[in-house]
């Protein structure tokens, strides 16, 4: 056989279907409680379900559409980025792509290729590693602290921006769940503009955040942002819809030129029944997904209690969709230590090296998709 | 502002709506001529849009799916394929990717990666030289000639396949819409197989080869075909979908198994209503799909007809879904004379630079989207 790619070698197997795979030893009674998967843990608004059905029926959506998205939904998501981030966003610096993970890896093809190293905060988003290997981009790892809080301190990120082509932040964060606070965000962009490395700022869960008076940062509304900061968006969460396979990238000038050749070569276009149906739903769901941040908050705290119960299980950050644990001394390293609460208990999580260096001591709980009741059984299943 | 990619600057820009660009300045009052693309001219069947509409509305696709796609798709393009090349091929060896493109693009991730040489026979189909470039490996021209009906002459082509690390055949091709005779495809494929060179064989026009009692090759019933070979399909024609963006992967091995890492970082999985419907579609429009090669048989003869009514044109190979013609000498080069056929007649094709080196007075004319009596008219328009 002829050799596979060195660099499809180089690159860690997806982890969900591994730590799945160990489930097919657990042999208990007791049903299977899946944390490994950040999905939405309720169904999709019966709205949008009736309007996906009507766009997807239609003969209208099955030819090819532009490359880079339906206007209306490129409009819609536009003004939904300008009234979020209360930044002039227009719908030429949206281009809809067939998933958030799809606007990565076309972003990253456009600014950085191979050999570019790209900054990545541990722990990092396996999938953003995976890609950047397979592009023969070096992802660089950037330490964060259990006692920060898992968010990158400025003042020791700036020598290690030194000869980077890109950094990366997810905020909310998966592995995490920690959310920047805008005034991180605000001086590590400062210091990417002036060294003139491109932000790539991934707020897939952006509409989980917390009520607030104020966006997450105003970096959208500065002058000039579209030279250095590119924006990651996905409809999977905040519609659940991710079996559709809608994301989206915010950016502008000679990047949002040179994307249009990576999406054209990549994607040809997004699935166009869930674009319509989404350009209804971005405008008319406002409510419902506030609603959402409520359940996800619910499921949030019932994890803190399940996890308070566990003697030694410490708790080190939790957000959003993600709650990210350090084990006690008395367990084994986490890869292990996942495995057999996977096969032992029927416990299914992440374990820490997923999701880089350093995170031996760890496990990532994806919470969204379990109810309160459920979350509740967590102690009962581990202890 | 960083700098863009090196690979993507190296990278010429989408074709197609560079041409459509040109229609802005088209003045004329009889309506545009657009045959740039390569998309199916008449509707999905009644019976497939009501289960794409079903399945779109229906809560239980709304979530992530399997990695390489939903088993039913699979097990139904698996004994579609085994019966079209009388071979046996199961699930195992399919996988389901979002539309033939990114098929291509995480295959060459897989076995090509930055620096490996690969043979495309030109002219080539545009959009692989582009992916490959993106992802930093060399697209070799192989180049092919007219009088041989743009067919690759295997002894010719066994030097070439030095250093090489796969070769890409398209049969039916794009842009010629040559067929690839038996003979050649085996005679190829041993030369692959004997020098180590995998052989990444794209069938997306296959469901419109002219009937015939024997499949286009027996590559996929030989013993260890898994060891060299690699098939791509697409739904996107065959079935009228381009807009659900579904297409797939032939293969088995080392090879499948790699393919998981790059459509876990790419896709995580393809759009689920559609692959619901077609699984359905597979078997149940056998006959729809046959009775479609008539209309394009007769497509492709309106094409004839009108291109014999322009002096001096010269169809140098026609099939399936293009015509692939010579430009007069009086003619500028196909670039400036597709630019003038757009602007100043409203006839919009595809000139042949766009698809290799060597292709200066070569047009592709995309006829499947076009009725008849509309092609009936081009003599009239450019003449
Ligand atoms: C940070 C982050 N980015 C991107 C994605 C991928 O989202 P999509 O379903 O839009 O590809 C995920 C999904 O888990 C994610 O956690
Ligand atoms: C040879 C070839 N391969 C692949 C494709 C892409 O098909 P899909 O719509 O499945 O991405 C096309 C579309 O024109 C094609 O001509």
């Amino acid at each position: 056989m002829p050799p596979l790619s060195a660099t499809i070698q180089a690159t860690p197997v997806p982890p969900i279907p591994a730590v799945r795979g160990w489930a097919a030893r657990y042999q208990g009674n007791a049903p299977v409680l899946d944390l490994t998967q950040a999905v939405p843990g309720y169904a999709a608004h019966p709205d949008l379900l009736a309007r996906l059905g009507e766009a997807a029926a239609d003969p209208a959506t099955t030819g090819y559409g532009p490359i880079d998205g339906d206007l209306p939904l490129r409009e819609a998501l536009a003004a939904d980025t300008a009234s979020f981030y209360r930044a002039p966003i227009e719908a030429r610096h949206i281009a809809i792509t067939a998933g958030c993970n799809l606007a990565f890896a076309m972003v990253m093809a456009t600014i950085a290729g191979p050999g570019a190293r790209i900054g990545l905060p541990t722990p990092w988003y396996f999938n953003h590693q995976m890609t950047l290997l397979m592009q023969g981009a070096v992802p660089v790892p950037i330490p964060c602290r259990a006692d920060d809080g898992f968010i990158p301190f400025p003042k020791r990120l700036e020598k290690l921006l030194d000869g980077l082509t890109a950094l990366v932040l997810v905020s909310p964060n998966n592995p995490t769940g920690a959310i920047y606070p805008p005034h991180v965000l605000h001086e590590i962009a400062a210091m990417c503009r002036r060294k003139n490395v491109w932000l790539v700022l991934d707020e897939t869960y952006r509409d989980f955040l917390p009520d607030s008076a104020s966006p997450p940062h105003s970096l959208f509304s500065e002058p000039g942002w579209e030279e250095y900061l590119i924006g990651l968006y996905s409809f999977s969460k905040a519609y659940c819809v991710p079996g559709h396979r809608v994301g989206a990238v915010v950016g502008g000038g000679a990047l949002r030129q040179a994307l249009m050749t990576a999406l054209d070569s990549y994607q040809i276009c997004p699935a166009r029944p869930a674009q319509r149906a989404l350009a209804w739903a971005v405008p008319a769901l406002g409510a419902w997904r506030a609603g959402n941040r409520a359940i996800m908050a619910e499921r949030a705290d019932a994890c803190r209690a399940a996890l308070a119960q566990l003697p030694g299980w410490r708790l080190d950050a939790i957000g959003t969709y993600f709650a990210y644990v350090r084990l006690p001394e008395r367990y084994p390293v986490a890869m292990e230590a996942a495995e057999q609460l996977a096969t032992e208990h029927g416990f299914l999580c992440l374990p820490g090296p997923f999701f880089g260096p350093g995170q031996e001591r760890h496990l990532r709980l994806a919470f969204a998709n379990m109810e309160p009741a459920r979350i509740a059984e967590i102690p009962g299943r581990v202890g």
